[in-house]
């Protein structure tokens, strides 16, 4: 096959430019348990965002059709010497058309479905996936529908499996009325998981209330932090999952734990002896994190990943909540878009800093063929 | 026994007031396996300034013979609220001879006998101990030698041990001068661990030279994060302890192991996945820790206290670093003192200044009847 296709491709130079654009390609011959997707809908996640503009400077980057040029702060390109002028794909789930297969019957089979995959790659016309790694959606369900079938379910379930691996039984979540966090507090329903949910406004709060959350704490009002023990003592919570990253959020979280922990306990110069934990997942907020420590010495703060943490949690858990996603994918794990865009709209002005903004409800879909 | 004593007590007003005084006490009547220990040497360290002092005003509050009234920031006063206006004891640890015991055998065969021993209150003339908790001092070992045979010695063990129980092979250690530090070098000798040690000043790697450790590095160089480097990659050390925890070292330190971790290796978005994990188990520098979290998302910051962790690690194991401190209490686990006060002159301006201070090689020791 020598079709021609097209993709984005970000390439960081090592003199510090961003050059991002659509570029050709040659639609990919797939072999052995290959398959050729034809992309009809690709979110953008933060987690792609990273490697899409990372922190390079787009608000006052020169755009072109097809092509943004930005340039990248200086300690960010001396960080990512690893990728200097490689120009790299990018978009990591989607949903599409299987319109090429190589000769394994794994693969043949997938031939002319729906499926919704992980591999990489999908902002682009055509991108190449393991047909072991694809699920077929369902008969009724869209691509649109099934597009975000793996970064945002598969962590918001990890997170209650982190959470049994550690033995706890409660969690806090914060940027809880993304789209990751929406799933979230419908799992923990139905599981009967106590969920503190964190947000940063009135209309976050309105729209994790309009989903039955329980406890939803606004940490823009005066009242923070009281509020947040208050859902902190009703839930146990001792474990917290946090999106943002930079700041004093998790350590104020901390802070309120160690708090609730202490009450009517005698005094300990050492702080309280329960366990807490906050993993890190995301960094919606770039700068340091800044930690107080007025928490004691019994704590844990963590990077947390996807990728490494299936692997922990094993091929059983994964494959139940691969199942789990698939049945519920126009429920639980419904995703919401405030834009489809194609390739080349993706790459404009407008498109680019909305989207890179990462505002809640803001979420964009790339359409490739649309 | 209706005999009198003398202790240090410190009490922290619910208005704020922090009053350490010298006050009389009764000889405690001991039963059981209790005994009561006639204190002859208790060193001062970091962990007992935090009860003794805490954040509190020391450089000016109102000293009089045997008394100190100081100021307690606010947000201190409301941290510490459950030990509102209790006179609490002082002094985790020290050694002295045994003049009264409980009927228990393990505690008759004590008497007479000079111990070391860790059970709280040892800013005292006396002081009350369970038996089974008390080792008996060789033959020749003074008091003095063997007041500092818990804290620092068991620290320094339970961190080899902790770096086992994760399967780590080398360490990076921060205040790496310190009487702490000196022990660390001295085990991580014997034991054929690699051992990174991170000091302020020259005065300090001149210390660490001087008994033999291989890596040193002086954070207060131009060079320090490419000498990091270095030392890292020789020694492949992925674990660190912390006693400083406010600042940027510890972020320093991740993001070097992670930099290390990345040579040579293929780009990767999310960082490498190299385990790099840090320990903050003191407080030398109050202020907030920082991190830049440019160490990817495969990493864990964790307090660490002694008492936990010595839970953790099992009594066979805390029993084997028992002996080992004992039969090494003059070589690999000697402290050095830079003064001797006696329990008034303990609460005089200069000597609390002076301690205080927690400045490497000023370490004090108290000799309650001497």
């Amino acid at each position: 096959m020598s079709e021609a296709g097209k993709q984005i491709l970000t390439t960081l130079e090592s003199g510090g430019r961003l050059v991002v654009e659509l570029a050709d390609m040659a639609v990919p011959v797939p072999t052995g348990t290959q398959v050729v997707v034809q992309v009809e809908a690709a979110p953008i996640n933060p987690s792609d965002l990273g490697l899409l503009f990372g922190p390079a400077d787009i608000a006052n980057a020169e755009f072109s059709p097809g092509r943004i040029v930005a340039q990248m702060p200086e300690p960010a390109v001396r960080a990512m010497a690893a990728r200097h002028d490689m120009a790299m794909p990018v978009g990591n789930e989607g949903a599409g058309l299987v319109v090429a297969a190589g000769e394994d019957p794994a693969a043949q089979a997938l031939l002319g479905k729906r499926v919704t995959c992980f591999p990489g790659g999908m902002y682009a016309t055509h991108a190449l996936a393991d047909a072991r790694m694809c699920l077929v959606l369902p008969e009724g369900v869209t691509s649109e529908q099934g597009a975000s079938a793996f970064v945002n379910p598969l962590t918001a379930l990890s997170f209650t499996e982190t959470m049994r691996h550690y033995g706890h039984k409660a969690l806090v979540h914060t940027a809880a009325a993304s789209n990751l966090g929406q799933m979230l507090v419908k799992i923990c329903q139905a599981d009967g998981i106590p969920l503190v949910n964190v947000v940063r406004n009135e209309a976050q709060v309105a729209i994790l209330k309009g989903i039955g959350a329980e406890h939803v704490v606004d940490s823009s009002k005066d009242s923070f932090l009281a509020d947040l023990a208050e859902a902190i003592e009703a839930t146990g919570a001792m474990m917290a999952f946090d999106a943002i990253g930079g700041g004093k959020l998790v350590s104020q979280i901390l802070g309120v734990m160690e708090q609730v922990s202490n009450k009517g306990a005698a005094y300990s110069r050492y702080g309280s002896n329960a366990e807490k934990r906050a993993f890190i997942y995301g960094a919606l907020d770039l700068s340091p994190t800044v930690l107080t420590r007025n928490f004691g010495f019994v704590w844990d703060i963590s990077g947390w990943l996807l990728t490494p943490w299936m692997g922990k949690l094993g091929g059983e858990t994964v494959e139940k909540m691969r199942q789990r996603v698939l049945a519920e994918l126009t429920t639980t794990f419904a995703s919401h878009y405030k834009a489809r865009v194609t390739l080349e709209q993706a790459l404009t002005k407008e498109a680019a800093l909305a989207y890179n903004a990462k505002a809640t409800g803001e979420k964009y879909l790339i359409v490739p063929n649309g």
